[in-house]
């Protein structure tokens, strides 16, 4: 164990070198590895200047170095190397040299891989607080502003600055977090975005085995692992396989032209992500949609070409390893290749076979939806072996049914039809259901800051199938459309020391925001302690009169609830619901804390979703 | 062939026996039947009074009669035969004796099975025109009023009664049919309609065996199909599994309670669909879909009884044997119960090979509408092994083409993204596009009676993939919503010998409908010698600036559509399609019938649709 903290500490040191020193130095990634992967090959992505003009070799008990590989750029050689199972924790020298001498040793660590078994992946027991580091909590002002850094800047007033959130404000923040209720965090990218302008985002990163400095250290962040985990909250990393930063190391001096996706001049995707799966398409709608640029400043990887293939599920598998993360949320899902994105899963599930991973697929058909999703029937032609995506359909499902009208497809009606296409996902469970999120206008707004309303859809979330994941500040009621994104991306109040109000405590919410808070807290504890509306059976019945009814249960609990967005009060007959009320004759109100009884008929209390645990 | 012609006449008596007389008689259906069918096995329904009470006696050198049912109700036997496919036509008599004594004798008539290779089938070489007779055309004022029938009110001025169009009055017009570009015909349903009310639409079928003779009979019907083949015009009959008239002979009688759905009191089907493919749905509302009535004058058929199962399956057999029948349009698909449903597609398949057969799923999503077409998938329950269904997706999408905004997800995108979806079926060319029937709104009405538009909507109808199917009067503006179904259900001006104006002539039509008549005849008479337009692939590129374009190719020919519904000019970059016009640097504009040179940049009119054959 000693040892392997070592080499940890040691592979910290390799990536601080800098590479835009004066190529003296040898870089190489993955900055260490594991002996005991149930895959032994790793391959070395080394930079020097010239380092072609080498000749590698090494001598290392338990690894054997496979081949180098020569490719364009003369900075650059991939090494494969095999490491058996029993090669001992260490550094493994290895040897460059040239004219037959030995021009520099480079010191490789590798350790031991932990049981893959600590792995325990989140699922539906689980619910998911979304946070975006930099606008969450400032608990280091150190890292406030770190020179050297192309971006400096620090203005809370802009949205398109950074405004000093950190991983040490997340650790703060830990306690509040789960007794909301969420058991599990997703951040979105912390690694090193060292660009120019809006690099608080994260998602342009500039070097993968590195926490950006403004959010902390990687020890920092690996710590930041283990305080949740105390505390029975799982972490999931947000993880990017379609684009670096332009200022990638990689990209500033590509290996190769083919590093990336190449085009006579700046051709942005088109973002349809039909070009995927229609056999219709057109070459170049399919090759502009997946090989075309997200934005400019990030420019979109080869994944057909392995040894990209290899530098990304290399520092996925690093991450995993190093962090012992949960689960893995994958950005811009449909602008992967898709039969690496295929491969990937598979190796990452033969690593960590619990590990969880969704898919971002912000398309707009359930069709659309499940096409990504793994193991489907739907894709004739590839199973992409994703176990689960963001659930798209059921979260503008869910605002029509409580925004719309009630007709034959429109109100609660959509709710009820989107779930009956389930049929379509071999895992729905695995599917996160969500309101909104980062790059989505906020729940609040969409749902006109009605608090009823709002109450009704985090109702429906919390009670319906799948993963259910919110995103910080939605219960203190924050609100703006995302037109443009920053707006979705306020500070929370209170994570600054200097904030006037601090709304992660009761005194510095306001009494709507603390009605709101409290509901949810209380359903989602309840949810905590309720297997029925984790992994329970769901049942739903064909709305009518507007009103929505369906069911969770399991051997323990049988849960109902009842979805009435209308504005009139509505009296159901409860014969209807005998195939799951079976002998009931009264219910526990969950919310309201109190006896329901059931008669011939009940009546249902106007713009209200009521939860009743079964007695 | 003389001595099945002579049969065949004797088939056509005993349906002349009326079971409203005292059952002195027995009633037996099929009215004859045929050796030499792939399945030698069918099962007589033999009704009269006490029947139950008598023993069945068949020699028949070839007949085998393997087994006599009893049922509830005394008045029927139900007697399963096996027919060897040497049997010689004839007349096999059929004996019932009691106390060791013959009652009678009954000559059952069998021929001998005509080749299954003269079922050529309706595919997408076909344009088919939906008629629907009562309101066509009267060709035969004699049978406007038949004695004796429930309904014999006759008013053209009442949408609800009957109006007089008949069988004869089709034929009059096979001419006209053809010449405007159709291929085949599918009639709403002519076989007996014997009930008080309506009986004008066909879908409350009180006897299998009989045209209803206000439209004519089984001989007319027969010779109607011979007509239109000589013209080459295939003939589709409408067929309705789920439900009989509530007059027909064996509801009036029942032979079983359970012949049709018992409920304690009348219940109505919930017409959801979702229901049926729902993983989450409760059994009652399962069961009220399925076996809820579809309106209380048609009783919903058991279908899960195999008397049932027999009954229906061979009436239809009847017809396409008899007749000759080139495909079927099944009625209210997604209420039958389906896996009756497979075996009887899987039985039509077996005997004729080329039948083709679509269903009328008129459903909401995309993904309801593939579950119910065959071999896709999607259904991880049941294959069904319909070939095809009605395309309602396509058909809403071209409305939103034409009459939406164009954005992300509406205007051509949405006929874009629907097709896009096309991999969830396995044969999506077998899907019927259409834009109208007797059940919705007439198209002209939908797209604001505007001409341009019009003649947008049919040509994509025309050019994208699938067998298109248009319903009477379109190709003369017939308009009015289905509010109530009547309104689209006007007779034909010219139909009828008293009508002032005879809108099946040039002179008797406006310059508009002349504009619009003309405009489809071109293009469907086009359709029907290019073969691209027919079994061509299909490319389609992602809309751009308001305007969708697609090509449909072959190794003949290539077609360029470009769709324009915006109210401004577009111009298009033409090396977008290089993919497909490929050398290509001029096109013969077909309904301009002028050339179309390709430049750099391509002008499209505002409120057009261009189809482009390159040349």
């Amino acid at each position: 164990m000693k040892i392997k903290l070592f080499f940890i500490l040691l592979a910290a040191l390799c990536v601080s070198k800098s590479y835009a020193q004066p190529l003296k130095e040898i870089k190489i990634e993955p900055i260490s590895w594991w002996a005991g992967m149930e895959n032994p090959f790793v391959q070395l992505t080394i930079y020097g200047k010239d380092i072609n003009k080498t000749t590698v070799e090494i001598n290392y008990p338990g690894v054997n170095l496979i081949r180098v590989h020569q490719v364009e750029n003369s900075n650059y050689l991939f090494a494969d190397l095999e490491i058996s199972k029993d090669a001992k924790a260490g550094l493994v020298p290895i040897k460059f040299s040239q004219n037959g001498k030995v021009k520099f040793t480079y010191n490789y660590p590798i350790g031991t891989k932990s049981s893959a078994a600590g792995i325990q992946g989140v699922n539906n027991s689980d619910l998911i607080y979304q946070i975006l580091p930099d606008r969450f909590s400032n608990g280091d002002k150190r890292n406030d502003i770190v020179p050297n850094m192309r971006e400096t800047g620090l203005n809370r007033d802009s949205m398109y600055y950074r405004h000093g959130g950190d991983l040490q404000g997340i650790i703060n923040k830990l306690d509040y977090i789960y007794d909301l209720g969420a058991t599990a965090i997703w951040l979105t990218p912390v690694l090193e975005n060292n660009m120019e302008k809006a690099s608080y985002h994260g998602y342009a990163i500039t070097d993968h085995y590195k926490i950006d400095p403004r959010f902390g250290t990687n020890e920092q962040y690996k710590s930041f692992v283990e305080k949740c985990h105390q505390k029975g909250i799982k972490v999931i990393k947000d993880i990017i396989h379609n684009h670096f930063g332009d200022q990638h190391w990689t990209i500033s001096d590509l290996p190769f032209k083919d590093w990336v996706h190449q085009w006579p001049s700046f051709t942005q995707t088109t973002y349809k992500d039909q070009t995927v799966f229609d056999p219709y398409a057109s070459s170049l709608d399919k090759k502009k949609m997946v090989n075309g640029w997200f934005v400019k400043t990030m420019p979109d990887m080869n994944q057909e070409n392995t040894f990209v293939q290899n530098y990304i599920t290399q520092h996925v598998i690093w991450w995993v390893e190093y962090a012992r993360l949960d689960g893995l949320r994958l950005d811009t899902y449909p602008y992967n290749y898709l039969p690496y994105m295929k491969e990937w899963a598979e190796r990452m599930k033969l690593e960590y076979p619990n590990l969880s991973i969704f898919g971002e697929a912000l398309v707009n058909s359930n069709i659309s939806q499940a096409y990504f999703s793994g193991g489907n029937k739907l894709n004739q032609g590839i199973d992409t072996s994703l176990p689960g995506v963001i659930d798209v359909s059921v979260k503008d499902a869910i605002y029509e049914s409580i925004n719309g009208q009630f007709g034959w497809t429109t109100g609660v009606n959509s709710l009820y039809s989107t779930l009956a296409e389930d049929f379509i996902y071999v895992t729905p469970e695995n599917n996160v259901v969500f309101l909104d999120n980062h790059d989505l206008s906020r729940s609040f707004s969409i749902l006109k800051e009605n608090l009823s309303a709002y109450k009704s859809a985090y109702t429906i979330l919390l009670t319906t199938r799948g993963i259910p994941q919110t995103y910080y500040g939605f219960e203190i009621l924050m609100k703006n459309f995302c037109d443009p994104d920053g707006l979705v991306r306020s500070d929370f109040p209170g994570g600054w020391q200097e904030d006037r109000t601090d709304k992660f405590t009761h005194e510095g919410r306001s009494p709507e925001e603390n009605e709101f808070f409290n509901h949810f807290k209380t359903l989602a504890n309840y949810r905590k302690k309720t297997s029925a509306l984790q992994t329970g059976k769901l049942m739903q019945f064909v709305p009518e009169d507007g009103v929505y009814t369906y069911f969770r249960y399991d051997s323990n609990k049988t849960i109902m609830v009842i979805v009435n967005p209308t504005n009139q009060i509505k009296t159901l007959d409860t014969a209807r619901f005998k195939e799951r009320l079976q002998e009931s004759d009264s219910a526990m109100d969950v919310l309201e804390n109190k006896i329901f009884r059931f008669e011939k008929q009940m009546d249902i209390p106007a713009n209200k979703t009521m939860v009743l645990e079964l007695l």
